[in-house]
């Protein structure tokens, strides 16, 4: 693997796993006031559309990574609407 | 442009535009409460290598997208760390 694709992988796992905090830490205090709704929609709908376009690049990695990131997403999306 | 490629372009467009409404919420409110400060450290570095990526790629799209998002995601980080 050329030394620069490891800077792109390491992007894609650093902007995936950056949402984990971000999930326990709504789990845990249930608080999402000062989380954006609309943010929280129009990414949700962005990573949908990167994970359509990984699959018509059958590039696993973009599959791998948005799938993860849209379970994120789409989480701190419930907990924000759930707590409105 | 194949049909694909404008799937892509609207990725990349939403996931950057997604955090205006949370850098202006946060402008507004001045309040990060529920807003994860590793997520924004991670992925703020997470992105910072996306922008490098898109430099290694002579990606205009790349580049374009994560630099606005590399600033809304310190702006956020920054005022997370001030009211920390």
């Amino acid at each position: 693997m050329k030394y620069f694709e490891i800077i792109g992988f390491l992007a894609a796992i650093l902007t995936t796993v950056a949402f984990f905090p971000q999930v326990i830490k709504v789990y845990k205090t249930q608080n999402t006031q000062s989380i954006s709704l609309s943010m929280y929609i129009v990414f949700s709908i962005g990573i949908l559309l990167w994970l359509v376009y990984g699959f018509y690049l059958n590039s696993l990695p973009m599959i791998i990574a948005n799938a993860i990131t849209l379970v994120s997403s789409i989480y701190i999306l419930y907990m924000k609407l759930k707590h409105k």
